[in-house]
């Protein structure tokens, strides 16, 4: 298991006219939790790509408890939850400035050949770099 | 049960470098769904809202099979599923130009009184408006 | 000269705490109000880019005058100015549901080989298509 | 003269099928940029709001001279040209991580009160707190 806190700052952007995020502005910010999450393993995603990886999303659940409101700091607690193999799951926990747990989230991304398009495994050096993290203790 | 048909065209903005429509773009698109089929019952969703109603989202759970891509003309088919009481659910399928189902999504939205932001039961004119499409028959 | 007009639905999405049309999402307005104006030629941008042509955006300029609101059906008068060469030049008016100026705006575009990301001259086809909207009377 | 300088990472959500940021999500780096310039001073965009004065955009312009492109850690040079009156003005400057200027902006805002929606002069906090930036040295 591995997990990796990130902080966002609610942008005026991302707010709607209830005066809260709009719903559909958490999926970016999972975005870049589990980039950052990722790139504290030294794995940037950018990489990943340049090697010819695409990491699509098939799967996500979102659960909103409550709402996070403009320039509050919240944040992100991403968790690689297992040992990729053709699929990689990440799950979620948004807290508001006030500790509050106000989102809990899940995403199934799958690794494709950029070229080809087709499901592939997970490349062995990510695998390699996320071993000690998911060894038996 | 009530089902709606909305046609989408998918703009650039939409897109990411992938090529496709981003994961977190969706959430837009089943707005724009769930508000033509709540208009197209004579119940526009501006309506509830100046009469003191909002209809946060509390669940959204999307399975992504395929991808949009630029410039496709997409139908979202929306199903009200139950006859709302404090909650209302939608289901949606995306299917693209070709007419390949490419996603689908539930989402859970809540009453909420705009003043108090507490629950509330579905207001009653919706209910009336509604009943017709789920009476047993 | 070539103008052609467009309706929006303004969805929750575009909206900001100011209950208004956040300042950014008019540029996503723009590009399908543009798109739009390009189809009814009967060149899809699409097919441009099929044909290895991008079209960046190069300027932009916005006068906001008057807010758009939630599920108002806005109106885009586009107009191609004049006869595309190295860039294609297009104006905005954006008229709220009142029929009220609320915005104008331009756009530069510049022609750009998809492959060697160097600018060029407008297609001959595009040029052929629009001359008639460009003659002399 | 007020310089403010900001850091802004690119995300996957941002780019479009060019590869490329898409031209309208600039304004949402310019709203972080010019957001964190105002913290900077030590007046929060979110006090202002509390205190009752919105800052709704009048004008914005933009070129664009390069793209910005995935993951890139851009940065946005921010500078409030003038003390503010009943408009304030920022002008950007965009530097790509190779720190080249890939792009420049100004923005128009204009002091509103919240409850009136009328033009007001700015808060005189605000220009005490601005005053000795824009000093004759």
């Amino acid at each position: 298991m591995y997990i990796h806190s990130h902080q966002i700052r609610v942008r005026y952007a991302d707010t709607d006219q209830m005066g809260y995020v709009y719903y559909g502005n958490y999926a970016r910010y999972y975005e870049e939790a589990r980039s950052e999450a990722i790139r504290s393993l030294g794995l940037p995603y950018r990489e990943l790509e340049l090697a010819g990886i695409m990491l699509p999303i098939t799967r996500m659940n979102i659960k909103y408890i409550g709402p996070a409101t403009y320039d509050e700091l919240i944040t992100i607690r991403t968790t690689l939850t297992k040992m990729p193999d053709r699929f990689m799951h990440f799950s979620y926990e948004v807290y508001n400035e006030a500790g509050k747990l106000i989102n809990e989230a899940e995403t199934q991304l799958v690794f494709v050949d950029a070229q080809t398009r087709k499901m592939v495994h997970a490349p062995q050096y990510l695998v390699d770099q996320l071993a000690p993290h998911f060894a038996v203790k």
